[in-house]
């Protein structure tokens, strides 16, 4: 099977944002075995857009589109598809029905723009959004399939995974089948990590790939079975494998959230936790309360950038900040204590450390940073040395605060 | 000019790599003035790298490839180029002794494989690499341009920028000049948005285009103009317009950060800053200890959760609480009252609200967010409605946040 895909959006085209589908939508297919031949990017114009749409589906049996499918007269996808096959647009009445239910729940009144994405070519399969109101469709003609996607990634990779790729594989009637595992590290390099891993990668079957991101490496296992029992079979022990290595780097497995874990864990064990972020400077309490429910187990955080702070209202000691330094282990362990007993949880973590690109010395260098958690069995530090910059190594001190917390919450 | 891209190179369709070459020469180009109408991305396969050459300069003046000039036998550009525009190849003694100079340095044999990337398609014009023994090169025939680029963002940016763009300039002796402004808007729908500006996005010159991003609506204007001046003149009013009509919405423009232009003006000013976060639990801090130096004028936060912490720590009355709600203009301009006093800060803000997706009533729906900024001149309250899910009503409620803290010290 030939397979295309078209990117729309002058954006993309203007480089005002990077075109990370590319890379999602190359690694899924990849790993499902079927063969990108061609991307092709155009603008929100009818005449390239209809045109690229055209000539891809001349040549391939397979087109995804993504983008486009917003309620404003610049997103012309849906219309672009209908027009190249032939197809007429008709309107969804299950697709109306969950705009408008989308906004009584917010108590506004839909506005008729909104209804533009309700309109789909005729006999298409509508693929639900879980993350916004344009959903997206499959459409099938003479031999050919269209795969329309939308353009904000946090809309595609769900609806792609949970419903285009079910598709793809039922429809492919294939032999064999290929399942994916995730393991995403904190606090070690790439180049760490591929060391550690050389003599796995090159098996063959499963396959290790690498991602890096700002406090993160993402390490993606693609593995194929004759069934989905053996795919799955093949993933699980190479996770094991891995993680038996890099298990102190681990912060979270597959699509998992790391502050959803740990969120589910206080609520399961009922306790409580407040955070004091020096280096972090909220970056934890933000990602925590992103998690719908944390108010049950979280009270509130002290971000506590200036020394008067620490000393104020978590009780740092002075001498403690004069002999050890503000970025030290006793003075995480005293930020943990401190707001813990201050905000009356049963966890306070404490997270210290040097974000750079200034403040870093030959004895403390940029990237320095401890965290303690203390509970009610005492008090933990470790310390941490993140590479990059400085939103990666806030976003580094973040994963491992979280991911320490989540091993102490397991334990229990 | 109708320019086009071909990247090329099997990993970038695998996803292996992402393509950081769209964005760069995306914005290089917008910048010159140049509209790039199309991306094409083959793979190191001869027929798809042909043809996808062949197409594009049946349609484009000017054709940009990229990637593909190794020494490898899937290094196969340079005759693709030759072979579409009916060219021979022919050896190029200068850059032979490039490459023999190269090696010499290092005191090593020239591999013979090495030569292959010395010819060149008749009449080509060297670009020289500074970083890599691959030159590129600058075709012209039949009134068409096709520039031949590295793959490698090490060699490809000097060689574009040293080379390509200075070519380009005076090769166009140009017409016209395209500039580019944008405007980013808070608490505001894009339909809203696009209501508002209908008239004016109909005038074709300047054009605008809108993009929505979670607590955000990303306006684009594009202007086109006889020279430099007179697109940014064409800019100036529409952005002036646009402001005139949406700035209270208004948080950046263009490439501003807002959070770092609150860190400059806060240093500018010498005034410090804390927060009292309740919805957003963090995520205001977050952004503006993102900033390197927000250490000068940020002294520290308190995310206020639970009810008792902004009562304690904040000192929030329980009577406003119980009366008027945790979500109310009162108990926004108490948390920024208490945490300026608390902080001995100049100026405390205060944000209060319902992200949802549960916590709704008729009253007070999700998305509503009260936000304070108390200073030594006393405390404004406004109040928002965002739209979107929980992570969309937070950021929103950040960049207004910021927003409010940015137009309050540019007042002083």
């Amino acid at each position: 099977m030939r397979a295309e895909i078209v990117f729309t959006g002058t954006e993309l085209l203007l480089g005002q944002i990077i075109n990370t589908h590319a890379q999602f939508l190359g690694q899924e297919f990849a790993g499902m075995g079927i063969q990108i031949v061609r991307h092709t990017t155009v603008g929100d114009d009818w005449e390239e857009l209809t045109g690229a749409i055209r000539e891809a589906l001349g040549r391939a049996e397979l087109v995804i589109t993504t983008g486009g499918l917003g309620p404003t007269s610049d997103d012309l996808t849906m219309d672009a598809i209908a027009a190249v096959l032939g197809l007429p647009l008709v309107i969804s009445e299950t697709v109306c029905a969950w705009i408008e239910e989308y906004f009584d729940k917010r108590g506004q009144a839909v506005p008729e723009s909104l209804f533009r994405q309700a309109y789909f070519p005729e006999g298409a399969m509508i693929l639900p959004n879980p993350a916004g109101t344009a959903p997206g469709c499959i459409v099938e003609r003479d031999g050919r399939i269209v795969v329309v996607l939308p353009g904000p990634p946090r809309e595609l990779i769900p609806m792609f995974t949970d419903h285009v790729v079910p598709f793809l594989n039922k429809r492919l009637d294939r032999k064999s089948v290929w399942k994916f595992g995730v393991l995403r590290v904190t606090g070690i390099a790439e180049y760490a990590v591929q060391e550690r891993l050389q003599d796995l990668g090159r098996l063959g079957n499963p396959r290790i790939g690498y991602i890096t991101r700002p406090g993160e490496v993402y390490i993606r296992i693609a593995a194929q079975g004759h069934d989905t029992a053996e795919a799955e079979r093949l993933i699980g022990e190479m996770a094991a494998e891995i993680e038996r290595r890099l298990g102190e780097y681990v912060f979270a497995f597959d699509e998992e959230k790391v502050e959803e874990t740990v969120v589910k864990l206080l609520v399961d064990t009922g306790y409580t936790v407040a955070f004091a972020e020096s280096c972090t400077g909220g970056l934890v309490s933000a990602r925590l309360t992103d998690v719908s429910g944390s108010s049950a187990c979280f009270k509130g955080s002290v971000v506590a950038y200036a020394n008067a702070v620490k000393e104020q209202f978590l009780d740092v000691p002075a001498a403690v900040l004069r002999q050890k330094g503000a970025v030290s282990r006793e003075t995480a362990a005293a930020l943990a204590e401190g707001v813990k007993q201050r905000l009356l949880t049963d966890i306070g973590v404490g997270i210290t450390g040097i974000a750079g690109p200034t403040g870093g010395t030959a004895e403390k260098p940029v990237g320095l940073v401890y965290i303690a958690v203390a509970s009610p069995q005492g008090t933990k530090v470790k310390e941490f040395n993140f590479s990059g910059r400085r939103f990666a190594v806030r976003q580094g001190a973040a994963n491992a605060a979280l991911k320490m917390l989540r091993d102490f919450l397991k334990a229990k």
